[in-house]
């Protein structure tokens, strides 16, 4: 049996070098960066900035922990949307649970003015509360920190706040990127998901994920709408309908048939529809969706010590053209 | 209504780094570098040397002045030429008509030993006398200056003097760049101007530029040719025949929809033959042909106001096949 | 007629940074790094190690000496294994044929303790008596080395010496990486052989190398298997029934013509079937099996003197789902 290796790397300071290249970037990709509460950098990566789709592309980078590679590349399989944001990672167990996953809720303010956001990125694993970081075993001791924020506005001072005594990283070695899901960066940032959502779901099936040996994925690039539930809709259904991954993993060869066919979106109850009409038909309560929707349309899971693969699901070009269009 | 950040890049200053790599390795790009008139430098990517489609890919991505992203990438659409450039930019205005387009008419010597080509790149940005240059707001204060040249021999020295007037950079600190249309760069840099085309033809039907906010776009690498007619009608095929663009656009759904129905080749009264053909029909008289065909054969628009996106032209692997083969 | 430049580049010196990168990066693509025999370095990316695809990737750049860029993109011809590994070369004939080819043929430590491996890399230019090498008319004088070997333990002290007095370079200035072709790093570097695979029976067919001036390749990442046998036959089939090449050469149309209709695959005896059933029928003897078959299954030759391009054979989609199935 393969065993992982003991050095893992910090998604905390593989991420810095492209937080610094990003900031450095600010004007060629249409951000701004701004001092924030206590020092800390905020990054407006699609609310009073227009952003880029290149801007999209280097979130996801940042998200993943340094820890993979993400293009934008011609999309065969969905003629309509001709481009699509492909992933790769080097440990996708990692990059995307450990690092990429939005899992980190985070509110402050008050009433009207309160400021909620789920926090993405490297410095959920130097926090390492969240009860995954247990089942992944993986957490990161790095002294800088960023979280992508799929939001409109800045997080206040507590949040801050809160960050920086969660991590232990002093405030001004904290970097907070924002962009609404409306945006160019936004909308990106979510479809570059796409192998962080198979991942999860192996997680919530219960498949070991030390088992989850090397992965990529790829799903087309929603158009932004300027509504969120369409917006939201529209990145979910790029990977729910418009997503592809394919998986390698060690163990026994039913173990991963069993896994891809599961896997994709098409056995969840309420795969069917676009998701701005899932989201409506319960009342906009996420937790009443059936989290099974939540993955790729189309899944290969290889695995490795047996030779064997086993492929589920397919792309559906009508949800997504009836999503998109 | 979105607006555009005040700090606009430099493209001079984006590319120069560029341009010293492409040098650093001119031996395994097979190019070549020489001092020219007034201490310029002079670089060979296809007359004197065979040069590269990876040379090609680095002049796109100068041409680009450092806001785009070039890479060959495989051609789905068209199977029978199986390789494709596909390029994303930051700012497609800034990069594709302030600094890529080939704008700046360039002539010096007398008679039969006359010098002509047309200027692309940074350096028209600094120059940015072209009338081009009011309508996108945007010019250059770079103190280093590239051109690059769809022709077969260098500048001579009262070109090199113009352009170090024009732009006001010293001569020691401009690099010319050429490659005839029949050399594999040279043939590589003509296709990767796909979505320059577009923004162009976008520019030619009045839509306003500073609207454009994203894009991309891909066309199969055309196969060179000796005869310099039928190597720039390959060239111009790829993009007519064989071109896809996808535009993000702000504004009313309405405009974009018409933006979409106007911009893809099909459009042009000359549509239909290999360009070779049209530009012998026309007696090699290029302002006889009609402008509404240069542009991509198929384009995506989205509104991103409104969320909408609206499709119009298609590839046409008959034309392509018929230009190439 | 065209000619190539004097200033051959140094593949050796140019694999050397991705080298150094490869081992700072060891954590993030799970492999290893130690000391070996004499004072060289050791890699392990695959034997008792994970390794990753990524580090498969790396490994192909290293191969190609620098002169090569490999990229993981979408597979649009083999929509069951969705994803492919693409090779561009600068100069196909020294990347390819003056580096990747694993042709320096190592042996060491005796009976069934015996170690035997096939080196690939830079290495082999800095030795350069292999016969190739008077037909390429390269050699490189680099005194740094690596060689990539398709094997699952490292060499012995005695190969080592051997590598080290053939070269020129001191033991300690000579890096070892081996992966077993059933790694996920191993078979992906094996795949990466697309564009050399051409390339070596485009000598083989005796068409003059210093024609062909540019070429890419293609083919699907093939799922490693844990018999050596079927992991090998799953890397030459994603060649042979799933690799797609591009070859621009010089000379007369019909050498071009010539040169595509015999490279494919399909034109050899053994053509067929999965290759491990080749291997089988021929009791392993792989000197046994047809050379013609080693070849990737299209073509596409373009004659860049008279503008004509032949394609010839085609994707066996069939045949690549046997053998990865």
């Amino acid at each position: 049996m393969l065993t992982r290796n003991k050095g893992k790397p910090s998604v905390g300071r593989m991420a810095q070098p492209l937080v610094d290249a990003l900031i450095e970037s600010a004007d060629e990709l249409r951000i701004s960066v701004a001092d924030g509460p206590l020092g800390c950098r905020l990054v407006d990566a699609g609310a009073k900035t227009l952003g880029s789709i290149e801007a999209g592309r280097l979130l996801t980078e940042i998200c993943l922990g340094g820890l993979g590679r993400v293009s934008i590349v011609p999309s065969a399989a969905t003629p309509m949307w001709p481009y699509a944001i492909q992933v790769g990672s080097l440990d996708p167990v990692v990059a995307c649970l450990g690092s990429q996953y939005a899992g980190w809720s985070l509110a402050g303010g008050e009433g009207d003015g309160g400021w909620f956001a789920l926090g993405s990125g490297p410095a959920r694993a130097t926090y390492a509360k969240e009860d995954l970081y247990s089942d992944i075993a993986y957490s990161d001791d790095a002294d800088t920190g960023v979280l992508v924020l799929e939001t409109d506005a800045p997080p206040p001072e507590s949040v801050v706040k809160q960050v920086a005594e969660a991590t232990g990283c002093r405030p001004g070695a904290l970097t907070f990127i924002y962009a609404p899901t409306q945006s160019l960066a936004g909308a990106t940032q979510v479809v570059g998901r796409v192998l962080e959502v198979a991942l999860h779901k192996v997680h919530t099936l219960h498949f070991p994920l030390e088992r989850v040996i090397d992965g990529m994925g790829i799903a087309p690039l929603s158009p932004p709408h300027p509504d969120f539930v369409q917006a939201m809709g529209r990145t979910n259904d790029a990977i729910i309908y418009g997503g592809r991954v394919h998986l390698y993993v060690t163990g026994p060869a039913d173990d991963a048939r069993d896994l891809a066919e599961k896997l994709p979106s098409k056995g969840s109850r309420d795969y069917g529809s676009p998701f701005a009409e899932v989201f409506s038909r319960f009342k906009g309560d996420f937790y009443a969706i059936d989290p099974m929707l939540f993955s790729p349309a189309e899944v290969v899971v290889t695995a490795v010590e047996s030779g064997k693969s086993f492929r589920a699901g397919a792309i559906n070009t009508d949800l997504v053209d009836a999503s998109f269009g």
